[in-house]
């Protein structure tokens, strides 16, 4: 594979939203369609940096995404669209998630 | 699948260490030799809050490493077997990977 899977994030200090989430097998079409436009959406928001996400066989996916500051997370995490797909993933699509927002310190890239 | 794939931490502030990575698909089984006994090892060091990872069947993968001060993350990250892991990952298995450490400042769950 590429290299296309990883974020291109600038030189620290910036934010990640780190987001761990068990899906509970139901409504997978409906979740990939709104999985893709989130994806649209979120890389027209102020201050996004990139994202980072993957899913093993069994459901358990992480999902990071970055920004330039934790006013830029707020201010997605308030969007209209975003907001009510969150209130339909809590519903619809998720056995248990956790979300931790953190500040990223220092990075470095291998091998 | 159960919640056993979550790490259970405490309130922040704590750290994360952020790996993503793209395997080359080469030495699958030590791979995974070595990742179990990584997981083992990291279990015993002090301040470590606990792991979530998860790997798409494109060997894209994120692992996210918990652990109460940067201090302990050095400390992990100087451990003998796991520099001389690192060092064999960096030869044998990992196309490209980023790291990433992080101060979690604020964490929630759901639903």
């Amino acid at each position: 594979m590429s290299e296309d899977a990883f974020a291109k994030t600038p030189k620290p200090p910036y934010y990640a939203v780190i987001f761990s989430a068990q899906r509970n097998g139901h409504g997978e079409a409906d979740y990939n369609v709104a999985g893709e436009r989130m994806f649209a959406l979120v890389q027209q928001q102020p201050g996004f940096l990139g994202v980072e996400s993957t899913r093993d066989e069994h459901g358990f996916g992480i999902t990071v995404a970055y920004f330039d500051s934790e006013e830029n997370i707020r201010r997605w995490r308030n969007h209209e669209q975003h907001a009510a797909t969150r209130e339909r993933g809590k519903r619809e699509w998720y056995e248990h998630f956790e979300v931790r927002v953190a500040r990223v310190e220092r990075a470095y890239a291998g091998p």
